[in-house]
């Protein structure tokens, strides 16, 4: 299964997506800087993609220093590191998941244990994330596709790219999109644009060219006329980060295709892990947004669109509330409205965190 | 006042609005079928704009004639030119205005006048309709500015380019806005890019710029996150064409937009001369939407930005129904609902057609 993500004997490659789909180029990441840097830059993006990469950047690090030094004269340094993946970019919640996986299970070493057994650790626990990850978006895929049972064929709008592009490989919102096409019940997908940064045209279109899946791009304000044509019969999206309530954070104009597919009565789900869902918090409200540089918006490929001295305002995210969105697909079940209580109750049910 | 369209001694030039802003490009049209390659390749576009041009295109091609021929000998070519530029672009109805008022003014000419009368006919009706044009955005202007009566200063959100660019000059809804920032009731403008062909990246910008009127860029998706958080009072946009029930065609991301106000109850008008209403269709399913090369989706200044593969679905309009308008900011009065009625008698009481 394709993976934007490779870790082979201490080594981190990843696929430059800022250069997709007009050319695959591995970037080697040989230091924890490159892979924050990568991050930060968007060499990779996608919630779980992001954790996923994070854990790998802390194995990196770990297996680059002299393993049989002590892990107490390590120990400060991996705080660092997982300090400087955590300040790359704020609003998915799976790159903050993923390093307190890791930091969990290395937090009863003793500080006289050899570098070369916490490496051993560390690497594992990265690598069974990145596993899980694969597991879940299949998971994921399957729960969604369980939930149309009639033989019509389903036409799908997603917004951005939530596919194996934003994950260890086969995708959220694309995992239900890919199985509900194994299934045989997809007729086509719409897919937005996604501006500025054009995840849908460039990678959300390239992953479905890859696997035959019909499909045709749209501007992203374009989708409200479809669904007023009755050309669209679900909207199913990733999620960035999802609160204790279900409010959840995902890719700018997610909100306003929330808003569409409510006005018209079509389905809007929510595909995305346990890892995406922070209990921690009670409401959208406090999720922090990322706003990204208007150079997105106000140039492309190095190109000026806009007046050199227009002022542009570029947040990278925004909150739909959980009142607009038919259900949460995670890899265990449906989550439905209420969406506090059912979250709580799945949460004790699947042993979550 | 600046405007995208001059007609001097037989001479028309449009400013090249392809380039805008980084080069101002003025264009010279030296026959007819200049003028109308000129509309359908979007050297000039907005609604007013392309019917002022088109009424200008036919002035050009009849002064190009043997001046002293009789009008039998030059009629069939007159109604050749006509369906020429009919033919240019289908959903703005000012294009069909202005040619039908050329049309009217000369029906009752007799065949042997000869054609240096009827050229003066047809450039006086040009001009008349360019001169009101420019007239009737200011109306609009103030007619607009009277809706909002407190001190409280307005952030109004703008969709595509309805500014001088799109009619003879000042604009509908940026004829608005300058009417609110002259009075000093405008706080900003948020400005949707509106995607593909960025009007309001490359132009409403541009306009605003020159007119220190302080604005701001989003992509249009991000205009619903913007709402939720209270930062839009009101959106204002053009119109391309307005049925009989007030049902009003417009740039694609327009009914988004209506749809995205409405849920948040905020005020959205439409600003456009009563040119833009036509009262001959019922409702807006019966507007003819343009369908526009895919390449202005999956192209960005000859550069490809989705794999060559990708088909995409390029509706150059929407349609947004009255219910979601507040009102229609027309030169004489706000039309509101119910707008079968109020458009029916402001029509009877203005003496409109």
């Amino acid at each position: 299964m394709f993976s934007p993500i490779i870790y082979q004997s201490n080594q981190l490659k990843l696929i430059d997506q800022r250069l997709l789909p007009h050319k695959s180029i591995w970037v080697s990441c040989d230091t924890l800087e490159d892979v924050a840097v990568a991050i930060e830059d968007m060499v990779v993006r996608g919630a779980p993609a992001i954790g996923c990469t994070a854990a790998f950047g802390l194995a990196l690090d770990i297996t680059q220093v002299d393993q049989d030094s002590t892990w107490r004269s390590y120990k400060g340094r991996f705080f660092d590191c997982c300090a400087r993946l955590e300040a790359t970019r704020p609003t998915a919640v799976n790159l903050f998941y993923a390093i307190n996986q890791i930091r969990q299970a290395v937090e009863s070493i003793s500080d006289n244990e050899l570098v070369r057994d916490v490496s051993e650790v560390v690497e594992r626990c990265a690598q069974d994330l990145f596993n899980s990850d694969l597991e879940t978006c299949v998971a994921i895929g399957a729960q969604g596709c369980k939930l149309h049972s009639s033989d019509k064929k389903l036409r799908v709008l997603t917004h951005c790219n939530a596919g194996a592009l934003a994950t260890a490989g086969y995708g959220t919102a694309l995992g239900v999109i890919r199985a509900l096409h194994s299934a045989g019940k997809l007729e086509k997908v719409w897919v937005d644009e996604t501006r500025p940064y054009l995840q849908g045209a460039r990678l959300t279109s390239y992953e479905l060219l890859q696997d035959n899946i019909p499909h045709t791009l749209i501007v992203d304000s374009a989708a409200a006329s479809l669904m007023a044509q009755g050309l669209i019969d679900w909207v199913v999206v990733g999620a960035d980060r999802i609160a204790a309530n279900g409010d959840t954070a995902n890719k700018i104009g997610t909100y306003s295709a929330a808003i569409n597919a409510y006005y018209h009565n079509i389905k809007f789900f929510v595909a995305a892990p346990w890892s995406t869902i922070d209990l921690t918090i009670s409401s959208g409200a406090d999720i922090p947004i990322e706003m990204r540089p208007q150079s997105e918006i106000t140039e492309y490929a190095g190109q000026s669109i806009a007046a050199t001295e227009v002022t542009a305002l570029n947040p990278s995210f925004d909150v739909t509330p959980s009142k607009l969105i038919s259900g949460i697909i995670t890899e265990d079940s449906v989550i439905q409205e209420p969406f506090d209580k059912s979250l709580a109750s799945a949460r004790a049910h699947n042993n979550r965190l």
